[in-house]
């Protein structure tokens, strides 16, 4: 409380003032601090195997979650065993033929640890600050992570989706896991928690992907460079998702929008959607098909994968070895680098964790209206029981 | 020439001296544009019957029309006949329930005066600025208006979309059904063009929606209004439009966000679409289905039509008797005005022009690829021929 008093009236100072009184008040909260239960800073996603042996598990996991591909609300486990053990060879196959496993453990990790370190010095009212990862498919799973953070003593935790963009079938589908963990694990609620649940437009996100653009726009020759087509490209969704009012195609575009207005729009620009599988109608265009097309007709083109942050197999793998690999235009074809662990990233990362804990918002505006419009055999009812202090002691 | 080095020097002055200068400009210029053609400034869009007399002409332009409505490169002209028949009196009725015609006209053409007379006085080094609505399915049909153009002697026009967003098969109908009357009525190219083909997040239309949506909301009681879903409501496009890659879907979408960015994000939103036709798939939600869904769990509803800017059958008809009227929960529900005369769009109108003017750019970045993704059986193949000086002599 006297901190935020403190840091009150420095807001009020002239800049030299200011570091003075910034110094003390980092002096004085690291020393407070120490006493402190870490405030925990808890990367979600939907992860991928590290190693190849994963695969079936995390396959499995995958299937099995009737919010992410809704089978049937009482064999979904079973069918789920034979998909995975069914799929496992080939997607074994493609993680070897990437380097032997996922990255997204990697990076999710390097990033949580960096934003942590940032946060410690932004923002030590709630320092310190505790990387942790949870994944919903592979390794470390939501339970693991919940047991480590009791273990480590959190009270305070920010449940922080690695998905920019809200869909019900990730975001949603962690919460909804979140909210089964606490009451398996934590039905005393000693962990108090909250979500940033969307960040479309995070600066830090924004002018990652712009500048990355712009360093791959070099790589074209000089007089094709403002011509060449940038092909945004998101994780599609099943059109009967699409049409229960999810909020991901929408975000995904205000994504691209805020990307081509930093750009000024200097290039043609289209969002198209991958990863499309199964009989059933998707959101499209889909990728492969509009570069195919456009292939023939244009002076150069750049995928960039915009719906996930680090490199996963449908950047290294489908569009790397497929979309391109396998195209008769490949040599007008590149990819633009994924987020991983790029610095203005991470610091847009970390200025969105401390707004988020400085606003003591719970979660946004729109996540009662996502879960009353996502379908799910076993949703969080009601959100208010999920976030905040239900300590019982 | 002279007139822009005389305003360039005058953006160093102080706003006293500017003041001077700036009405000096204006004088200067309006003494010079006597004698200079007019600019024409052409606001283009689909229209709507102006009387209920007029319905079957203008279904039978809109059947008729192959970029909007693919039926068969040969027959269409025969089908639309047919469908026009089939469908003018239940149309004719809708229209006499709003009063016995569509107000577009009236709006469009007060819209475009109203832009005229603000670019007389800020960009005085195109006035005079002479108004034209040109409709691809009503009177005045793009035909009626450019006989007239060439009969008031304009030799420089900006073809202005009232679609804020693209489609290929709204403004790229529009830029195809020019570049057949340029052929028929200009070989000689006495007039100039140039297009605004795009421009979803303009500040007079982002503010014009922002206050009209302000405005709308202290109609709903006080204790609810924070609570009140907003849903934006475009006009759908069929799926396998969508599928060719076209602009339109991401473009409204980023209009919505762009006024949720204005209004802070304090409701809950929603972007849906509306007026699905026929048993193929559309884009979806469903403005109605997830209005119905809503209606028992939310206190508020308030219908944005996002993606057209006059008051038209979709808004009068479609949501006001039907969505809202039939509803049983029509006590939550509210639209929001749609901008028609409004001061703040009709001014953001005028600074778009203005800079579109001021730029001499001919189309937009995106226009190539919009033509190169879009399928018509009578395309524009080669954008630089319709647009800029052609002028044979």
């Amino acid at each position: 409380m006297l901190s935020r008093t403190v840091r009150a009236q420095g807001f009020f100072l002239r800049s030299s003032q200011l570091t003075v009184k910034r110094s003390f008040s980092v002096t004085f909260n690291m020393k407070n601090a120490q006493n402190r239960s870490p405030t925990g800073i808890v990367l979600m996603n939907m992860g991928g195997p590290s190693k190849v042996e994963e695969t079936y598990d995390f396959l499995y996991q995958l299937f099995a979650d009737n919010d992410l591909i809704p089978i049937s609300a009482k064999y979904q486990k079973t069918i789920a065993k034979y998909i995975a053990k069914f799929r496992t060879p080939k997607i074994e196959k493609q993680y070897k033929e990437i380097g032997g496993g996922s990255p997204i453990r990697k990076w999710s990790e390097y990033q949580a640890t960096e934003v942590c370190k940032i946060l410690d010095k932004t923002c030590p009212e709630t320092a310190p600050h505790k990387p942790y990862v949870a994944f919903r498919y592979a390794k470390p799973l939501t339970a693991e992570t919940y047991k480590q953070m009791l273990k480590d003593g959190v009270k305070k935790a920010v449940a922080f989706s690695q998905y920019p963009h809200f869909s019900y079938s990730t975001t949603g589908s962690s919460i909804n896991e979140l909210w089964r963990q606490i009451k398996a694990l934590d039905s005393e609620r000693s962990i108090s928690w909250s979500v940033i649940d969307r960040w479309p437009t995070n600066e830090g996100l924004i002018k990652a992907f712009s500048e990355n653009i712009a360093k791959k726009l070099q790589e074209f020759p000089q007089p094709v460079r403002d011509k060449v087509v940038l092909l945004f490209s998101a994780h599609s969704l099943p059109m009967d998702v699409v049409n229960t009012g999810d909020a991901y195609p929408a975000e995904v575009a205000a994504t691209v929008y805020s990307i081509m207005q930093t750009l000024k729009f200097k290039n043609p620009y289209r969002l198209v959607w991958q990863s499309q599988v199964g009989p059933k109608p998707w959101l499209g265009a889909q990728t492969a098909d509009i570069a195919e097309f456009l292939g023939p007709k244009v002076d150069g083109l750049m995928f960039i994968p915009i719906a996930f942050t680090s490199d996963h197999i449908e950047t290294l793998h489908e569009i790397d070895l497929g979309v391109i690999g396998e195209s008769e235009y490949k040599d007008k074809f590149k990819r633009c680098e994924s987020l991983n662990g790029n610095q203005t990233f991470i610091e847009g990362m970390a200025d969105l964790v401390k707004s988020h804990l400085q606003s003591h918002q719970l979660y946004s505006n729109q996540l009662p209206l996502d879960f009353a419009l996502g379908k799910s055999n076993d949703p969080v009812k009601d959100l208010s029981l999920v976030f905040g202090n239900h300590r019982s002691t």
